[in-house]
């Protein structure tokens, strides 16, 4: 049986080469022409992903083949969709990426053909949402083909190992369809729990990550209050925690493409139905953690009292902009807003990051600077303010 | 060396009985001189606690004694204060009985003496009100006594083999003091751990008691998220919990004497330093877990439309009063407050606990039923909703 893989980004090459390795012939879809012929000649457009390279270079031009269009994958019996879902200004989610990507499935569907959906997505989108433009673009109802939700549970950097070990839930719109998808996705998910529905399995992927989000709020707060009573947090977080206790670590916020976006889709879904006080933890969770960079803003004006030197010329350098530590992206990126929030004011911050060069740097609009001959120093990944001489402050 | 233990509550006889086992002489103070002849009598007057009872048995009358007075103490070298600390109306910590034991220990306090403050206090207690009440009493300064801090983590049924295994924390308010205190609670509690400072042992406990609010809050609005979209909340948490994610259950809300006090311990600190938006999220999950009994009101109410009879006849019993199952306390019960809600409203509610009497609850002012004979019944404790005919609703 061949598979088409829709959409080979971070999360979706690492799945297509994983189905590849289990013996299947892959058809990968993604806009990108460039990857495509990267993945077609053997080579891993996605270098920072363990395991990948050799699963490219043994499978990428053989069994498992990229295209733009989606009609080289017409002959194929399933469908994995695993394209971006992203929020817009007003924190609503985007479908059309997903709704352009679920409408060319449903223009080559076949009757018996499976189709799964990997976005992670607002509950109920695949039963309302994606079913409906299926049968739109198919002209065939549920039943004539099947459809699955199964949410992408990757992490850059851990990706094969992740779809190897990590448990893995699969839910169908209807029973059948449940069945169905569960018996193709266990041949190459070794860790795969069959739930009982569609809007489980979506449900599942939003309150982890609601999970994280709540709690990391939860650790940026009483960091705020242990520094407000001169109490050191790291020591307290270590001895509270125990089996029955898992306090996170402080941060700047919370960046990305996944923990900041999906306590909006439970949100927004509960002010469509006049309940927005049952999500009221979320919102204030968010909240908490994208004023991190006011917190720190102020941290770092406040350490500025101890350089002998007019405020204004001293320069100040946030050491990282990426969201997360090691991972180059820039998405909904705290320690970005961080430098923009302190240069709109009108600090002089320049920027050093190791994963960026200087005109990198430069291109965002931002200055870059060399660490060593700034006034002061700020680390978002460990939090440590230093003065020129070392100093911690 | 005698030890003396000031408070024999649930948390205090028990330890008092661990230090008894280790071989110490112990004189334990209570204010309650028929519990006193009971350890006496080497009659445990804790039965529902496992393990105390063959200690009690072994010890009591022998090397542990109890006294109603403090001067049957005054030949001790180290004394422990483990008694209870509430919150008034305003949510502000009510230090009286605290501040009685810790002035009657410091009348008697010579030279070389070690206090340990056991009670679960706010953040920087033991360094201020403390030491300052024990050197006004005793006309000695610190150095010439010792005072620590080591917050109980005992939790009721459980406090034998949580003082025997479980991680405890301990910390001086000054360096002398924690090594003198940890030298002598490693007698006795094997898993000891000696930290920085008195403020960071209080805060160990405090954050601890903040993690499960918080999380109990989560829980229950997820819950709340899910039963509004129709997703099975308890199959998608199973299958969402993993090494990362520890999602907790959802409730009627928070009772008993620790997680709905510790959180208004910090909120109230940072009120007071007029950084209330320090503890928004502690806030807001006190609000969300007390106002849960309003949202299970409301699900009752609903559930009553499936039975025909006019509302002001149905007869509903809600099956537990106590904050937990299992333990016969009814402090900020939040089923006892949601029993009282709907009776207030004027519906016909009826108690039945296993742990209370008929007479018992009448005592309360609330009216005992059979479940059996109730049209509907509430069990707040695996949160099921059930018709007289055994129909789940």
């Amino acid at each position: 049986m061949d598979i088409s893989v829709i959409g080979l980004g971070k999360a979706g090459l690492p799945l297509a080469a994983i189905i590849a390795d289990s013996g299947f012939n892959v058809t990968g879809i993604d806009l990108d022409s460039k990857k495509c012929e990267l993945i077609n000649s053997g080579e891993n457009p996605i270098p920072e992903e363990p395991g990948l390279e050799s699963l490219i270079k043994k499978y990428g031009g053989k069994s498992l083949r990229a295209f733009t269009d989606y009609c080289s994958a017409s002959n194929c019996k399933a469908y994995i969709i695993i394209v971006p879902l992203f929020i817009n200004e007003f924190r609503e989610p985007d479908f059309r990426t997903l709704k352009g990507a679920v409408k060319s499935v449903g223009k080559m569907l076949k009757k018996g053909d499976l189709v799964v959906v990997e976005t992670t997505v607002p509950p109920l989108t695949t039963e309302e949402l994606v079913l409906r433009w299926l049968e739109e673009e198919s002209g065939m109802h549920l039943g004539e083909f099947y459809l699955a939700h199964s949410p992408e549970r990757i992490m850059s950097g851990n990706c094969i190992s992740r779809l190897r070990e990590f448990p893995k839930v699969i839910g169908g719109v209807d029973k059948k369809s449940g069945i169905v998808a569960f018996e193709m996705y266990r041949k190459f998910i070794p860790n795969l729990h069959l739930v009982s529905s569609a809007r489980v399995a979506e449900f599942v992927k939003n309150i982890e990550g609601c999970y994280r989000d709540v709690n990391i709020a939860l650790a940026n707060e009483l960091y705020k209050i242990a520094e407000e009573l001169g109490i050191e947090f790291y020591e307290s977080r270590e001895h509270a925690n125990h089996e029955y206790c898992h306090l996170l670590l402080p941060s700047t916020g919370v960046g990305g493409h996944c923990i900041p976006v999906y306590p909006w889709f439970l949100i927004k879904e509960m002010e469509r139905k006049g309940k927005d006080e049952f999500a009221d933890l979320l919102r204030k969770s968010r909240e908490i953690n994208d004023k991190m960079i006011e917190y720190w803003a102020n941290k770092i004006v406040i350490a500025c009292l101890k350089i002998d030197k007019p405020l204004n010329k001293i320069t100040i350098c946030i050491k990282g902009i990426t969201y997360r530590k090691g991972v180059k992206e820039l998405f909904h990126s705290r320690n970005m807003a961080l430098a923009k929030l302190l240069a709109d004011k009108g600090f002089r911050i320049s920027i050093y990051d190791e994963m960026f060069t200087r005109e990198e740097i430069e291109k965002l609009g931002l200055a870059w600077g060399d660490p060593d001959l700034a006034d002061l120093t700020f680390d978002p990944f460990d939090l440590k303010i230093k003065l020129n001489a070392q100093k911690n402050v």
